[in-house]
């Protein structure tokens, strides 16, 4: 068994959670009130890039040559695919560049960007690409999930958001995530990796619940 | 007007949340629940831990030899006060070091603490150094505002708890640390040393209602 | 003046003696020993997967959205560009990748090298990129410099080196490199600019006066 | 066989290099030009600052309490006597603090501190302590090496400098780095430990021969 295999089935519990999440299913029926929709946008925009700046350091922190190449290329290719593709969401929904720059982030945001970057800083490449793998890997599960309701929904918006998550482009590069960590080897603490794993699987869970209830900061 | 104090001015709303919080009111006149104080023990220890780590990095993140030395010269005082006071506490509720290590970090303290290492290893000195600031001090701003309480709490193990943040040792430190702050000068922009400020106030705040609510990752 | 003339101009001296060092002279005009050039292409081989890992910690130092993403290509297209060059040359001088990767660096290759890493993770986002800029541009001064003399080089490994330098889409590389320079903008202390813009020239000349020499470890 | 002394012994040949340079030799025995002393002396009160920086990493690199708190107490302990110390010297030799802080460090100092700074920010906790103990153990077996030759050298300032080396305090902080080594653990590949501490040793070596023969940049 592949040690991805391995991590999401010991987060099977959380990932079926994630998938099932209100925010999602009324995104890919189509249901989802679109303020919900524009905030995570928003949210999500800024998340992105934190996560390109993310994968530029996972780069650095391996001396295997192919390694640091793949995950290179991977944070090239998100800055070219998926982070375009986003600012043509926040142009759609009303909104400019510098405008979604400036949205604050929400709690939840902040914590989970602070996780993932305090463990590429920190702790090893292995636990570093096994914390980014929930993010990219669930949007695939959710698109595959939904691939019927996504078919008769009628929000052009939230039908386009989708497309991406089935290309062709984007499920390679989620089997190139899995066979980074596929590749951590057998030498490294399975524990670890799987801490790290399950910590960023709760934390997306917790993002659409923060996105779905708009919960801002308590005080 | 220092920095410091323009800081405290504007976290003025969240700090006064802090203070009149139910878990530090509660823990102050003796009435909160022994189960939630161990509770907030054992995460404690833990967050103790990986603060002492993050003033290593922040020492390591200036030129400014005094700065250096001074912050150095803190997280060591840290290591040896606090930290040793948090590890008699840990005996006295009944657990061992070890089992206390064991603990398992809620949602909060992974993302308070991943917001300062991030912070540090990432953002620069100034940002630093501002946000490990509302811990410490507020800490003390605690047992000056319940003193009379204090003195009147039938409970020894939280009056012990308090007194920490009495001493004119503790006292002295985060005088030190405020002069720190204060002098990172007028050339760093203030907004951003704000935003520094704000934030970890704000996860101090929702550190304490997550004790008192003992709130686990929801997944 | 832009800032990477006036640098430029404070490391006149410098990169008049990089230009004119008898390496740089023998390879462009075809009299470099052979061997001397197969110590330099493996050493070389090495510096440019290190220098690949530098940009993509420098990407990750700044907050800018554009310079983040745009220093993020640069060090895709180094991988895509240069390095495939060099992984050609250590076939072409008949060593398989794997030897090359096992090449000890010599001292000037460690250091340089170090200083580049270490300016990167500890110092800030404007001097990491100002100390990449004197090897990426020095290079293309060189193929300039030599033109003609290349032009009746009989060796043709020694011109196909330098092809590369002149190459528009290298000269685009610099000047994209020399534009994030300029942008550092004025309120960053010239200084620290310099003093890292200069540090990294005189590393260049120490490193083509060691492989000329072959100086290896003393002890 | 301990770890540190199978270190030790592969780094037997250069080591005995350390031992019987010049500088040393000289220093030890009264004849060192005065010159060279004060040139030593103002580089390596700058490598000392950025040996604190280095153990302040150091520290934040491990999950291990016990040694967090370990490379911490070291840091300190380092920050208050030996640093100390050196501006005592710095003083003596007719210079203030700020003059020394204003010397450019020389080659050999700039590399140097990059390979400890750049190994202790990007390579394992194990690596990183491997580099740092040549320097001070090292530094250890000069003084009781030349124990005899020190009693009767007539250089008070000579001697007054090798005494910080034979203090029981000193060989006490050296047996501490030295038990961190040994404890890196049989998992951790000594090959990657090898050669961390083999390149520092050869930097030592290289650094007493850089101020003896007083090697600046040489363009």
């Amino acid at each position: 068994m592949k040690i991805s295999d391995r991590l999401r089935d010991d987060a099977g519990n959380i990932w079926k959670s994630i998938i099932e999440h209100p925010f999602v299913a009324e995104l890919c029926d189509g249901t989802l009130p679109m303020e919900k929709f524009k905030f995570y946008i928003l949210q999500d925009y800024n998340y992105l890039i934190e996560s390109m700046r993310n994968f530029s350091i996972i780069s650095s922190r391996t001396e295997a040559l192919q390694e640091m190449k793949e995950v290179l290329y991977l944070a090239y290719l998100e800055s070219q695919s998926e982070l375009s593709a986003y600012e043509e969401f926040v142009k759609k929904i009303g909104c400019t560049i510098d405008e979604a720059r400036d949205v604050e982030p929400i709690p939840v945001a902040v914590s989970y960007v602070s996780y993932l970057l305090s463990t590429s800083t920190l702790k090893s490449y292995e636990e570093s690409i096994a914390s980014v793998l929930p993010c990219y890997w669930s949007y695939m599960e959710i698109a595959r999930h939904y691939q019927s309701k996504l078919k008769m929904n009628q929000n052009k918006l939230y039908t386009e958001w989708a497309s991406v998550y089935s290309l062709k482009s984007y499920r390679d590069m989620v089997t190139r995530m899995r066979n980074l960590v596929d590749n951590t080897g057998e030498n490294f603490p399975y524990k670890k990796l799987k801490r790290a794993f399950i910590t960023a699987s709760r934390y997306e869970y917790m993002y659409w619940d923060a996105v779905y209830n708009m919960i801002d900061w308590p005080v």
